[in-house]
């Protein structure tokens, strides 16, 4: 069983093809002969991690389960400019119509996995690898989390349900009855979600500390510092799972993995994509 | 009536915290009381024009209906760093809980329409006006195209039925048989779909010739130099709307729409958007 | 790929078969033995011209996709009285049970393609061709403009955004600030359109001199006289499309086309249907 | 309650505005302005019998919640031409684009229930009900039924599920092993649907004797003349229902009626229905 | 055609699997390699009435199509325990994951069953059959009451608007005006339903009286004493089909048969069912 | 923000009287004089412990937003026989329409709430706590888990992405390769999911050893007698937290609790639930 299914891969596509087609594709209905067939590649024009290649499927067979579709690449496929990524024959119309929802999905998707590729790669050799955020696009993400994993990614929390994140709004409410809100807080945490780990979003040192003594198992280490982060990873000693975060790029992504924090988190990596650029070739008839 | 409907806007948040609250936002569940209060401020750390903050007002809404929302700027406004969007007063849990959806729609929808408003800005003073393509986020079309509008840009087609646009691979399915490909597919088209505008892609001048001579009502000047879109322009001669599109960047831009076309295309301002950098900030308790 | 996709035709039927069966079709579940097998005819009692057969073998097939569908009519088919559309052979249950619903397409989208016909049929030899309206049923709109354009008929607009029809009580709104609001009002929908065509109603020549001067692509005349329309079609001579309209029968049709003008829309071929009379005769057990 | 809820009413009415509008009422949007006020008044052109001014009022209200909405007739109203069912104030352009789903509800709705009061006038003074079919539009049964009661007709079954209804065709299926299909054929369904009534299809007098010693609570008298009806109905001597089917018309249902059957029903008045001209008058601005 | 359609049984099927998987089966995707393969039997710890295995099937199947699916055990088969209900042969990660939705359905479909079946041994040998009622969990009525008669049970109604069932609360809004409120209310139900059969609550043998006189279908014999059940079926004396009601237990089901009543209805085999203990038992590798 | 929220709780309440209602309430439509008013309280018959308040409430206003409805009781709150869960004022119809469905939720959740409420008071004044399992109702999960909650238990993982379970059939696909399947098994967890707890079945003494050595968050002590769980628990010796599972009864959870685990999950809470018995009592007329 893939993490997205068949059946969840197909409604997106269903969706998009209604979404793009409305009442039918007026030019290739007009211009295109409804017996006229042709040969495409899907092409990519630049360097790239590969992936969504299944939704490309989908909307061509959706369109026409005749097409023939040969050779689509595995999703996480590092591939170099000019590669084929799917060979489509058949119904000229067919391939024609469906040709821009398959693009718009592999060409965000293999976006969101080239550039956590970016990230994982620069921080090669250190302890760290790279995860992403619930900064994703409404309703995009499974996908989108899903394209981090095939870019060399971890995934954070799926939701607000499968991990306890303690921030400091959150401690706001606290503070004003309580002398130590951070363990007060982690303990109202674990007594009603036993089953849940606990992340305490710390901004100094001194918070580091105080999560580490109320039992947290994940510290996230908010905007700081190169020598901030070391000390902090110092602090947790290997008891605590260490996450840096805060604006991460990737000119000073590698400076953070070596301070030997577990995990950096990058929002980046799916609220900012650049598509790659990919395109259907025909071939000419011969 | 605007062009999202409360309808559209509030069926698309009530996914968006189901994707993202699933079963409850356990740490404020568990650390939050209940009847704590906060005053939030959704406050923008970067220049742009807001977009979206219906979706905001929407999601906090929806969570909470006694949550009082104030001053929501208005689509299409440009802010300076350190705006405030948003005011948000009411139960903690419930604006912690909607916080993420909420900023994911504005930063994004944003970061759409400030995008455009950057190619509106470099063609200021051509008689050239930017247009989105149909290379939008599958599901979100509606939204990007709305982004787009409010950032300056114009919008052209929905879906492939409220345009013809006959490009080189509808071409190719006609060629073998017909001396004049454009000739005939602008003669079918206008046929088949009498009430609607028929648009056709040129690399070439003489390609230009052709469309003009077969009375489309545009010309898609695909990848062309600013020499030659001038002597398209010239081609055209008021005559036929002129669309320049590819590969378009904020540091060609320019050029191009001193040649003269009337619109000027770009697929990079709906998929390949840098989301804003948003946040929300809450007020110290009194 | 047909305007109707396969995927959208399953759906509408799926739901008419909840409708009609809901829990069950008692009758045959007590009645019919579970295996007994039938042949079925669905035959046209009048001459009609055949739509919606697709619609009719989605629904044998969903029952039960053991039925053997025979000799489906292409939809647009001119049948006599007798014809047989469609044979069924298979368990009884699953052909009764899916009967109603597979009648209750076939009928009402002959009848649109039939009356559709009997307009065209009308006009025959002049240059003017059948348009249908918006006065579809709601959520069918989609398949009543597909049995018109099986008809014989062309389609207008499919929806609110895909033409611009500027008619009298859009010009009202103007009206008390500007001295020539069809101009105005053209301008107006050119600038924020750009893409889309611009019909004009006009109930006087004095209008349709006013729409021509504005650049409108196509005029509708209005509930005017044979005399007015040959006017108004001179007035346009050629450069604006013109389109007929208001309280067109099938006895008046003819004289209208005569005038010369392009189209003539007929809102009864959609709002105004009488049903085929088709059945199911089920062959007797040899 | 009423018997179509305001949820399904809201749920049908969305939908409608949706298949509509699409992305935008272009023209209202390009050429009215946003502030511009009417007054509109639905006015029908003919005599009617009123009926789904629930869902024209839902329409505008959706479309924009500050519109006035005054006077809507109830259903079932006898109208005479030229009267009002419903005023509206408010928005012209949120009036203008929700115009035409309102008047199709309205108009195909009315439709129903004034042939439905045509076939109950031409009875009245005999003890003969008229009763509507399954023949009605895929998706509008509730609709279109309940346009029939108010229009002073009697409703049949809703679906397959809520009554036993055993045509020729159930029992053809059982002919070849048993002597007395009809007996076998009721003894069956009284076993399995104890809470069902069970009617039977006659097409002669014996099959209605039968049907009676059977212990049918209905017979579906199909097809007969006046003198096998009145004979039928003598055989049955109030013990069972009497329901006449079969091509009845305007010209033919008085003398079926006549005859002393109880119900008679007719597709016509769901399957072949003219649309009442009705339409919006918008008052000049003052 | 099953009164529970494939496209039903899928529909809730996916759900159900939405429902428990989520954004993915983590144990599973990390822990088991993707190409282990295991052979699993689903078998019963007790002797049951087996239901539900085409729920199960399905839920193997959209998980994933390559699994071999061998000897699902038909509906309604009275099973020891240590019976094999289904085996299961293919991908170990797709048969862990389908897992527990395919045991949730079977065990509570079978405990419906089982416990239906009980009921019906109890009374077997007298006249009565076992009736479900409306007490059924919400969104699974169709389910429950196709368990019901796999076990050997009748339907009682499906909705409320296949059936009129007069309660004393009904009565009581007639009562004030009405010296007879069963025979107001009994001619009400006649007139405005006349196709469907009509039941009348009767707490007293005076209000069976009144029901029989006032031709009510069946009486519903609410919380009477074995001796009252006798007298109420003697004054219905076959005319009328009688129903006892009201807090029947398995110790007291024979003795309200023996007193010759029809039906006895018995809320508890849907509202409060025990799950049959069924598991799924995976060979160990060869 | 509730668990359950108010559009999730309308949802399910509108979706289950559709199903109940489906073309109308025949009765009450037939028999009940629409401006009938009637008085009624929800009264439990047993003591109980009350739930899902909210979804009656909503019931009652969904079909007619006019109703009184005063003092729900709150979810969670123990009520003895005959007291007042709900009072409801307005119109009959609408009472009478709605009341099943209202009951069906609450008898339900009630007795979800009551049942986990029994087995919690029956491990008072010990460290151990009630947890529930998957065992749910399909499409009830997020329900029935509510109701868990609301009776005093404690919620285990939602879905399966919430936790890492391994259990022996996920251990059988690593055995033949691997030494230690259950060090081996939890490795590969927490690489793929670090932010997910971690959860080991352990039938045996020495898998409690095992899993303990893994460094597993918890440990399923699966079926053991209370000898076993003690030792168990000294294994785990506040290091690892402990859940006691496998045929839990009310009889036997006492014992269980003394061995000093830390949670016992019960399967029969959600998956074998007894309806509380609550009824609906209308006030004389006055």
């Amino acid at each position: 069983m893939p993490e997205l299914s068949p059946q969840e891969i197909r409604r997106l596509v269903l969706a998009a093809l209604a979404e793009d087609i409305r009442s039918g594709d007026a030019t290739s209905l007009a211009v295109v002969p409804d017996d006229a067939t042709s040969t495409a590649r899907m092409v990519t024009r630049e360097p790239a991690v590969a992936c969504g290649l299944d939704f490309a499927v989908t909307a061509f067979r959706e369109l026409d389960a005749s097409l023939a579709l040969h050779d689509p690449v595995p999703d996480g496929t590092r591939v170099p400019a000019g590669a084929c990524l799917l060979r489509i024959e058949g119904r000229s119309r067919a391939i024609l119509t469906a040709e821009r929802v398959a693009l718009n999905f592999v060409q965000r998707l293999s976006g969101v996995a080239t550039a956590t590729a970016a990230f994982a790669d620069a921080v090669r050799g250190t302890s760290a690898r790279i995860l992403d955020t619930r900064k994703t696009t409404p309703g995009w993400r499974a996908l989108e989390k899903y394209a981090v994993a095939r870019g060399g990614g971890s995934n954070h929390r799926q939701a607000l349900d499968d991990l306890i994140l303690i921030k400091d709004n959150h401690l706001a409410a606290l503070e004003g009855a309580l002398p130590n809100p951070i363990a007060a807080a982690v303990a109202r945490a674990r007594a009603r979600y036993p089953y849940l780990k606990i992340e305490v979003e710390a901004d100094t040192l001194e918070q580091v500390s105080h999560a580490v003594a109320a039992g947290a198992d994940i510290v996230l280490l908010d905007n700081m510092t190169p020598a901030q982060l070391a000390a902090a990873v110092r602090l947790c000693a290997g008891r605590v799972i260490t996450e840096a975060s805060g604006g991460v790029r990737l000119d000073t992504v590698r400076a953070i993995a070596e301070t030997g924090v577990d995990f950096i988190s990058v929002g980046a990596i799916t609220h900012s994509v650049r598509a790659i650029d990919i395109g259907l070739d025909f071939a000419l008839p011969a």
